[in-house]
This record gives C-alpha cells, structure tokens and sequence, in this order.
C-alpha cells in the first residue's frame, strides 16, 4: 500500500532509491506565497551531505537540488513542489555482491519477504539516502516555520557513551563540528570514540535531540493526530530509530507525580509553565513551551567484522560488508529529525486553522 | 480537524467524554465473517473498568458494551460496526470546581488555548476515560488478528522502581494482579510502592511492555507507514505516554553494532534471527520475531498535594485537587496499550496484501 | 476497507444497517464555538422522516436523533460529536423472505459477492436508511455554513416528464409540497404522475436540483480534491445516484464556447461572472457564483411487479416483492442531497484556511 | 491543502505547470513484480500528446517520459515510482498578455482568489498538460489491470451534435481517427463540424465514453468509497469535464423501476444480468457487468474571438485570446479519462482485498 505520503495538509511524498537516477519528494499544500529559492534547500542539503568528515561514507555525492514546479517568481504558487536530486555516484559494483545475502540489521530480508524481490543496490529504497528528499522537502516546512516565527534545531546528544554537557551548550557548533554537537569538548571526546570504533570494524549508536520553540499553544489533533502522536511517527519513520522520547521521556516512568507536573504560572502577562518536564504537550496539544524530544539511533548496522547470516538460498553464511558506510548514524540523522520534526509542525499547525468557529469566521470575515 | 479516526484499512473513530451520556467507538473495515459477540469485546473492558482495585479510582462504572451495527447473526458483516458504552456514574458536582483552573500536567489549558473553552467535567475529552472506547474497538482488532493465529499482549514491567523479573514471568498473573504485572513478588512490592505514594498524596509512573507473536514478516508500508512508526503513533497517542521504545530502545544509544545487529539463521528450514535487539522490526517491516515494545507513562498528573497553578482569570492559584483518581495509570493503561497494538497490526496486515503481483494475482484467481 | 468516513477535515462516519437498534454518524472536525442542540438537527431529519405523504413508504420512525457527546453548554467542543438515531420500526418479518435472493436493481448480490453474505433485513446497509446518519451529520454541515453566511438549498426539478418551471419558483412550496418541488403546479402534476406509476405497480426517477449561494470565491483543492469532483463523489455516494452534472452539465457537450464561456464583467466594484452556465466553479475551485447541480435519480427499484431474477442457490426464479417501499425516491431523497452537499463545501472551507501565506500569517498574528 | 494526490492504496500524485521545466507523478502503492517499461507508458503519453492532428494544438512536445525510481531488472519493487516528462516547448512570450486579465471560461480568476497570485504561463497548474502526469501515472495503472484481465477503454461518444452510432462500432479507429471515434464515419461528419468551428474562430464540446471489461463483483468501499463516487471523482478532476453518467445516466430520472432494473438471471452457472442500465454497478459495488460511465466534456474556452472579460486591476476590457489551442478538447480527453478511471479501479481493486475473513485467511495460510 501506498506509504510514502507523510501528513494531510502540508505534505510531503518521497521517491527514489540509493542507486536510482535519481532521488526527489513532492511537497503538496505549502502556502501559497512563501518566498523559495533552491539555495533554502540545498542549506539543509549540504548538512546531511556525504563525505563532509571522517565519520561520514567517502561517498561522493554533489547533492545539487532543482526546483521542477510550484515555485514562480521566487514564491510558493500553492501547487506541489517536485524536488530533483540527481544521484551522481552509483557505484553499484561494491553492492552486487549483497543481491545474495541478508545484512544483519539491514532491511535486506523483510523487503524480501515482503515484495518477493528488492533493488539490493546499496539497499535500494530502504538506505539511508531516502532520507534526502525529506530534507529537501523538510527545508521548505521549516522555511515556512520560520516565517511565523517558529524554529526547528536539532543537535546530536550523544554519541556512545560520551555526552553533551548542557552547561557548555554552544549552538555554533552544531554546524561545525564533525558530530553535530553543540558543545566542542563532547566532540572531541565522541570524535576519539568513533575512532577506536573503526578501529574495531565497529559501529556506534547515539542520540538526537530536537528543540522546537516559538510553537503557539493549541498545535495537535485529539485523539490520533495529538502533536506527540505525530512527531513520534515522524522520528520512528526514519530508520535506525529505536526509541522517542517527549520532555522527561522515559524518566517519568520513575517519577512521582509531584516531580512530574508543571506548575503553571503568570510571566509578564501570559500563562506559563514553571517547568517542562512534559517537553511542551499537554494532552497531545502544545502548551507554548518549548517542544523537547530524543531520538535513540542505533549503530549502523554496516561494519566491517565477519557477521552470520543467511543467503536467499536459505544457507547458513558469514559475510564481510565492504563498501562506503559510516561509522556512526547519529551526525547525518540530526538535519533529517529537524526535517521530519518540521514537516509535522507545518502540517499540524495548518490543520489547527479550523478548530474555533471564531477562527473561521475571522477569516472569512464573517 | 478531524483526529479521532485511526488507521486506513481497519479504522477506529472513537467519541465521547468522561461525564457525557456515553463513549464509544465505531471501527470500519473489519472484514466481514468474524465471529462477534458483545461479551467478546466486554472481557477487555473488564480489564480496563474502575474500580476494581485499591488503586484504581473508586468510581463505579458497569462499562457494558453495546453492538448497534456491523454484526449479524454473530458474525461480522463488513460494515461499521458501533460500539455504545453508557456512563453510569457521572458526578459532575466532583469537577465544577476546576472549571475554573488549569490543573498541573492536564489538557486542562491546552483544550482551552485551542478551542476557546472545554468540557471540563472530569477532563472531558482528555480523560482516560475515552480509552474505553479504543478497548472495545481494539477488542475486535484482537479477535481478528488471534484468527490470523497473531497475540498480542500487554503487561506491567515496572511501577516507579520496581520492575518485573523476567526469570519469574508468570502471564496467568497479568489479569489477576491488582498491577498486572507478570511476576507476583513484584507485584506484591509494586503494591507497597503504591501504597507509599498514596500516603504521600503523591502517585507513580511506570512502563507497560507489550508482545506481538505469530505475526508473519512483511507487515509495515514503507517509509512513512512503516510498522514501527505506526505503533508509536498508536502508544503516543495514549494520554500519559511519554517515551516508546522498540526491542532494545534507548538502549542502541550505547550500543556498538556488533552488539545491536542480530544474526540471521536457518532454524526448521525457516529463517530466523539468533537474537532479537530490533524488537522485530527490520526497516519498518516486521522480520517474523516478535514485536518487543516498551511505553513509558507518567505518573497520574492528579494528586492530593497543593499545587501552584493559575486559572482562567489568568491569576496564580493554590489548588488541591479532589475527586476519584488512581496512583498510577499503569495497569489500567495494560489492556489500551494491547488494543492500540492490536489495531495497528490488523490496519497493517490489511495493507499488505496487496504488496506484490504473485498475491494479488492469486487472491483474484488470475 | 473503511469507506464510512467522508471528508478529511470535517468529516463524517455513518454507521447503521435499516433494521439494527439505531443508526447514527460521528461528525468529526467541527470547530469548536457552534452553537448546537438537537432541535437544529431534528428539522432536517424531520424532511427525510418517512410516512409524510401518499409516496413515502408508510414505514413509521420518529427519527428523534440524540447527541451524545462532543456538545458542552449549547456549543460544539470541537471533539466529534456522536449521533444516535434509534430504528424503532424493524418489522424484519417482511423482508425474511429476501434472504433467498437477489432483488433486480437493489445490491443484494453485490453485497452477497463482496462480503460472503449480507444482513438482508431491509436492505441492511444499503438501505436508503443509511442516509438518516448523513443528514443528521449534514445538518450540523448546514448550521456552521449558515453561520459564515452559507446556504446550501436542494430541491425536486422533476418527476418522471414533469419539471418545474422556473418562472414559477416558489421556495416555500419546497417544504410543504409532498414532491418537495418548489412548484405548486408542477408538484399537482408530478403526484397524479406518481399515483399513475403507483397503479401501474411502478416507481418513477427524477432530478434534485442543489444551489448553494454566498460561497466566497477560493474553495476547491486542485488537481483531485477539485470542488467539482468532491461534490460529485459526495452526491454519487447517494444509493439511485447515475448522473451528476455541474452547471449546464450535459448541455455542455452540444454547446459552443462562445456559448458557453461566462464573460466577467465589475458590479458594485467585485469580479462577478455575467451567467453562470459553469455552475460557479472554475478549475475545480469556487468563482462566487452560485453552485448550481443536479443529480438524476433512478426509479425506486423496489416495485410490485413480478420480476425475473436469481437466489442465493443459483436458480432462477420470479420474485414479486412486498413491503413498505416509496414509488419515487426523490423528495426524500432532497434532504440528503442538501446535506451531502453542505457536509462537501464544510470541509473545503476548512481545507482551504491554509491556501496563502497571507492568510496563515494574520490568523497566527505573523 | 495538498489535493494533488489520488486513491489510498494505488496512489497518484502529479506535478507540474504547463510552462514549468517539466512535468510529472509519482505512483505509490504499485504492487512489486509487474513488468513495466518506459514503453508501456510512451504508448499512452502519445496518445495524449499534442500536436498529432488538425485538432489539436500545434506546441510541439515530444513528451518522453523517464522512469525515476521504483522499478528494478524491468519489474517494479513495490516502492514509489517517479515519472519525469520534461517540458521542451515553452514559448512563454505568447502568455504574458495574459498575466493581466482573466479569460473566461478559465481558472485564471479563481487561482489568484485562492493563491493570491498564479503561474500564468500556459495556465500554469490548471492547464491541460497537468494531465500528462495523470496518463503517465494511469498507463501503470491500467497495465496492472490488464495482468488481472481488466481491460479499460475510452473513445469519443460524440463531438458536438455528432454521435457515434453504436452499429458501426470500430475499435480499431479510436487510436486511428483525429478525434478517437470508434465510428469511422462520424468521424468524418465530425471533423467538418470542428473545421465550422474553427473557421468561426469558435470551439465544441462532446462527449467520451468509457468501458471498463473484466472487472470482478465486488469492488467498490460503501457508503462513501463506492464505486461509482470514486469514478466520478476522478472524472470530474479532468478540468472541463462538466457532468458525468453511469450506465442509462441522465435517462433513469424519467424512466420507470420496470424499465431501468437488470433482471439477473444464470448464464453458464454464473449469476449475470439481462440487460445493464445499472451500468455494471449497484449499491456502489461492482456487479460483474461491464462498468459503462460518460463525461461530458465542456468547449475549449480558448476561443479566437473577441471576449468580455474584466483584468487583474478590477477593470472591464476586451480581450482575444492567441496562442495554441485545440478547437475541442475530447479526442486528447479520451486517454485521460481511461487513465483516471485505470487509477480508480486499481486502488479499490487492491481495497476489496480485506472485505472479507476467508479470502484474509487464505491470504495468510491460516
């Protein structure tokens, strides 16, 4: 069944596989009037863009976006945006080889068993490289966002067991560093993690965490579509996410709920919350806190020991992947959560046009 | 917008608030010929009913189901079938008082910020009371899928800190533990747990884990619809959930992938995995293991203690909440989780038929 | 497959079989703030109720609709709002014998072909009883359209060879004429037609007209979800529905563009259209003219006249059926088509809040 | 709101503007392993593209689709499938006159009241050419029909007051003649008609008709995904298409129940029906007949004569239209309207799948 349409009002559809022509999404119900240049795009782009440090595959990939419809005069016309990038480095030869085996943690096998067959270059639909039209497509979400004041960032917190240390957070080092963390020491020790990690053939989870502040109160749709609902569906729809966690996360399961609940507050005039142990979602509605939320990624699952498995003969085998694979996930996933996280808010924040009658008439002027 | 419909194939649209004349559910899309009867959905809402321990809140509700449509001559017949559950003990003098604030951890402010005012009758459509309806719907998505020889169950694995032992795992001790815990020396320390927070005026989290078995592998539509990202929908979707991980969760965070990747083997000419980390999702498909999921809820945000808080008047408040509230959702939260799960599945397996031409050919005898 | 919800933001699911315990629908989506009680809905239920005039089956319901839930102090709360129609006449014994085979022109073997077998008490779910749930959805569609100045107005245009005359309209005949033509001639003609057709042991088609006035211009979601093509899957939804037509509908097909096409002229100092022969809809989006449809109804195909057909055994037989049945489906069916029309512009009026930026930024106060 | 996507299952989502750099879908939902080339959709692009005829605008377009993604060693992999159709033919200049008014009888008005602004190069998204996408999206559609032995066909009915007489019924000639008659001879009466309007500077509608054959009993989703609903809303999607028919259509509003029900009756052990006025559907289920439906289809409302009209600062003018522009738009609709119609069925064919336990059961070996 068809299954690669994300959200209702603002969405997005994506296509493409690793080794195809090319990768692109369609994005349908962006507003129209939205000023948009392929340069917006290709920002987000060249943060999940192969290549650019020792963690990330030696793949090269230009990752040039074009912009086939939908945009005129430099704005959104309010018909969907088809998104293009051309795949330029298909080396399928390093794959042909996997066309016979299932990689363990891969996708090979359940695609398999599935659809009877599967494009086993470089994982075909299910690499990591599908996740490029969403951010393509993610990018206008959060340009969009951005025009009424809402902002998406998202930032590596983990990687192994090295840990951002909140008190040195430095949102400037989320774009230049090789991890993606905001604070410059974490790197450095994650950095010297990884390494001892190749040096073991080895791989290594981590943890994303994404921050969405400026959302109005009232974003999310009760009882299935709430804001929390959404956002997990979105993060768990990208591959190598294990486990999602909102505000206090896992920790409430040992909290009381003396220590669990916000008190609300007056701050200059507006009601607040004196706390955010619920990462900004009240009943599946943001409360006008900021949204705080991790995604547990695990490690890739592409490393370089010899692992047991099966062949699609059904046989018994040890395999040694070789090919372009990075040592770590977490760096590239942190642009493609803030990408998903966007698309959910853009599409939940128009859905929330229509919850109050005098909404309505306000708008038709009636 | 509309957000109480679930699922595409087999659907559930659930309606109704904690104090109103009734809640109830209408599934679509269950294939015609299931055998159904209204005591086949009761026994699930038994699980759920109040009242039935010293932890759950006193209020006394008969919670019987009725079947308005969709069945005839005890079967299934393809159209939607209503699900009516009256409420029988709605003392709305219990809740006038908190009209008027926003209680801590509640939808209280939420709903209003978004449609302008709320039922405020015991939570109204935030209560977990709507719950009931999602049990009686996901009742049949259970009978449905145990025909397919597919079980889905739900349990208790820890309340604040203490958790079950697996080396104890008793499922007969499920339904009959006061915190369906499948491990009765736990249960019993669950117990005095709970009866400590109560003294305290103060309540608990916990984590509810849930299994699937006899699923075949395949179910899950890439790459937004996969498998894992639905059943987090599903979980967060339940008021309370605040952290969903699938098989190893947060655990792959620190995981290296030698660690994480299971090996794939040939068991009885069948191809299994040695080991189970990917909870048994493999690229948003399910790889013929069991699902293994685990939801984190948070303690009961109500409790007897005074909070700080403001009302409607846009003033800081002192409360303390009264009324009929349990110390800890979990066990109730036990047979929801389940159902949810249930309802998932059997949307799912709907959409998987038509994946490949060799099934839809047979299927159409071509 | 659930096909019982129409509409993606203001939707309605229907639920109810003509001789279950009640019939009813769950409007989800309607913003909050609507002032609603039972009374606004009971009118309309009240012009579909049958056992009004000589041609509507003697069948006697009270129809008295009860809303249970989604509706607090007079307003709607923006949670669905759940309708219960309880069926108070189920006289099954008449229509026992119908188990046993296939009535020409009814979709008794369709549903016997789909689902393996049919509750084949009055037509089951195909009854056009199933539409009491629709027009107690389309009323509350009706009452939020009223309030932003939206009137949805459906009528009878003809009976077998008796039109109105337009010259004649009378839109106070549309409710106190038994052919709800708004015609008092026309209507005189229409009924001695249909006590010719009654005598005949016969049944006649006819056309409803619908117009819906005061339609801002802008409503429609190209290129699929088109106003036109929403419509239409709404008034084809309709049981007896086989054509639809927009505007000058079929005229267009014999008609030359200079007749065709409505120049645009200034009045008053808005864009208006000089005629209307595109039914005030351009591109699948609303132009401010008045919509203008029509559907075509077949004949009641329920006659007492004997009839060649089939059983459930694969025989062929003659059948003479008996029972309660309208010799024209039109005047009732008027009411339905008005709400399935007011249940369509609903929901694209909401769709369409999120057309432009300029409209998102004001309503988030960008 | 995104409306450019169609169907649940087999889906498809077009792109593009006339003037754009090129113009596309993206099917999801195809199920893996039917064979498919670009060839097999070149056949149907080329029956659409223009400039084949007198009839048919002179811009000269090779329309050369590529496939994208989603098919792998000439089979498809049950993953979205992109189709690329690059614009060569863009002489923007002829349309920037009419960046300034509206042309009646077009959606340039409505655009700008929706969007605020439009792509008005070519008609931007409401042009014809967004239906390339559509055919390119329907020849995979119909080649998945044709696997199952369902065969979908369209041809001209009528241009005009021309009419096809069914006795000289000439399949060959729908892909041979100017304007797709299957009636060699009407096609000429035909083509001296549209040379008459041509010479008047004028345009005509007409009429196609279209047969689906093969089609088992039982598809279609009540009460709102039936059958006919679902046709009807793809047709209605083609812009210009201003009413449609199933099976005796507009005839059945005067005729009687005696005349209009298919008596069934049992021909070579199967249950068929004597004669097909339902138009192969009842109950919005298909009954095994032939589905027989028409859609009338509205002049060219590009037309060379002087026309009233008002611009896009509120005054009234004078305008004549230029450019390149069929003198009707039937005989390139054909294509279109199989194509919607292949879509339609392909994605309620996949629907039926679930309608039932046994044919579940047997799906899943249980």
């Amino acid at each position: 069944m068809a299954g690669s349409t994300f959200g209702k009002q603002f969405t997005i559809t994506t296509w493409g596989e690793s080794h195809g022509e090319a990768i692109g999404a369609v994005v349908d119900g962006c507003p129209a009037g939205l000023p948009l240049q392929e340069e917006d795009i290709q920002v987000y782009l060249d943060r999940r863009k192969p290549g650019s440090s020792p963690f990330s595959t030696p793949r090269k990939e230009s990752d040039r976006v074009r912009i086939l419809s939908g945009v005129f005069e430099g704005k959104t016309t309010g018909t969907p945006i088809s998104l293009l990038i051309p795949n330029t480095s298909q080396r399928s030869a390093d794959y042909s080889e996997i066309a016979c085996y299932y990689r363990p943690g891969h996708a090979d096998y359940t695609f398999d068993a599935k659809y009877g067959f599967r494009d086993y270059r470089g994982g075909g639909r299910s690499s990591g490289r599908e996740t490029a039209g969403r951010v393509a497509g993610g990018a206008i979400a959060a340009k969009f966002l951005n025009e009424l004041g809402i902002r998406v960032q998202a930032y590596t917190k983990s990687i192994g067991p090295v840990s951002i240390d909140p008190s040195r957070f430095d949102a400037s080092a989320i774009l230049s560093t090789p991890t993606a963390m905001p604070d410059r020491e974490a790197d450095s020790h994650a950095q010297e993690w990884l390494k001892a990690c190749m040096q073991e053939k080895d791989s290594s989870g981590g943890v994303v965490e994404c921050v969405i502040s400026g959302l109005p109160a009232g974003v999310g749709e009760p009882v299935f579509l709430k804001l929390d609902a959404c956002l997990a569906a979105a993060l768990f729809s990208i591959g190598a996410v294990k486990a999602v966690e909102i505000g206090d996360g896992t920790g409430v399961s040992t909290a009381k709920g003396s220590e669990n609940n916000d008190p609300f507050r007056i701050q200059d005039g507006r009601i607040v919350k004196a706390s955010n142990h619920a990462g900004g979602i009240l009943g599946g509605i943001s409360d006008g806190a900021d949204i705080v939320m991790r995604a547990h990624i695990k490690p890739t699952p592409s490393i370089f020991r010899p692992q047991q498995t099966v062949n699609v003969h059904g046989q018994e085998q040890t395999v040694s992947i070789r090919g372009r694979h990075d040592p770590v996930i977490v760096p590239r996933a942190v642009v493609v959560v803030e990408c998903m996280a966007a698309l959910t808010i853009a599409d939940l924040l128009l859905a929330n046009m229509g919850a109050r009658m005098d909404g309505v008439r306000r708008f038709y002027g009636k």
